[in-house]
């Protein structure tokens, strides 16, 4: 199991990025907490309370759609964060992203559109924002959003 | 960590509701339980022994689609009864939700779909129903299948 | 909870099928480990350092994606023995599969195609190799892969 602690200066700095977290579109809730886990609902790229990036993504769209996967895993923390009572600081560790890329049928690069939102995790988290992950193209995704991305993170017990 | 607990009479209704356990299509298992947590195989809406909602989904079919997805928690929930010994009585609460929705390009209501699903569980078990959910849309499923679920639930310990 | 015990016979005949284990596609790692879980991101059918089974899957192909399918699990359980120090004598039984078939909209045989991965592990791991599964046909995989498979384990406490 990984040793990595989070310093409070790279939470400090993250949270500098987070947007006001989004409202679910459904009987559902955005965050469930299972032992020292967080299961996220899969979200939409959100921003200002609106949907930011649409349609699906082709060669043509990749720097949206990396867009979009980055507004995503904001809104994820932004998400944790809430659950957590405002604060990212019990976080422990990013376990694992699922990214839906909405995808014309030649379109291949998901792992590039995703690496948005990988990239940027382990740029603020450093080793403690590493994960596994799976990169998905699918035909369509809810009010024609170009990314939806599920996230499961460790917190301090 | 919720602290809801469903009452007998709520699990006597919602049981009220539910058909025989559908059959694995393959070489897998329907449940498996890790610790208190059971995770169930994708399971599509089967009515009566068979697939009871086929085709990709539209704006002129979500009806139908919505009666998948209830069809295919009722399924679930048969699953993971038959897996407690026949009672559901053992049942803590839902976690999560993965809905595949087999969907025409231009299908974007994912959410209204699974909606079906995730109303059902909360009416049917109030807080301890409410669960975290991803809806995603995909260009086709098992046997044309119009939704595929995939549930995790928490049981007593 | 499974009191399968794998034999260290079973172990090694399924080790000799295994590759070298893939390279991650973005900044993200292979396998986390969360107590006695491990968690593996999406596995591409890969061969000799190449992607070896590409395009759509038909009807016409479901041989091909049968190869796509044994091949990501060789490479998953590849990636599983090189996290576990180059053996897989730890494996407790396989949790789970979800496995994304890049599937034109008129192929219906997702499980067919999974079930050369699950046959696999059940040939191989007996009981312990029982698992979960979700099969889904989705528009487009990352490099234009056929198959991706995501898997969830169970290793000695």
């Amino acid at each position: 199991m990984s040793t990595a602690v989070i310093s409070s200066d790279a939470i400090a700095s993250l949270q500098a990025h987070l947007p006001e977290p989004p409202i679910p579109l459904g009987s559902y809730v955005a965050v469930v907490r299972v032992g020292n886990l967080l299961y996220t609902s899969g979200v939409l790229p959100m921003k200002d309370g609106k949907l930011a990036v649409t349609g699906a993504v082709s060669d043509d769209t990749i720097e949206q759609a990396r867009e979009a996967a980055r507004l995503c895993v904001l809104n994820t923390l932004s998400l944790i964060r809430h659950e957590l009572g405002g604060t990212l600081l019990p976080l422990r560790r990013v376990i694992k992203l699922t990214g839906f890329v909405s995808s014309l049928p030649d379109f291949y690069e998901q792992p590039q559109v995703l690496n948005a939102a990988s990239d940027f995790l382990v740029e603020h988290l450093g080793d403690a924002g590493r994960h596994v992950r799976s990169a998905v193209g699918v035909s369509a995704l809810p009010k024609n959003a170009s990314v939806e991305l599920e996230m499961v993170v460790e917190i301090m017990g």
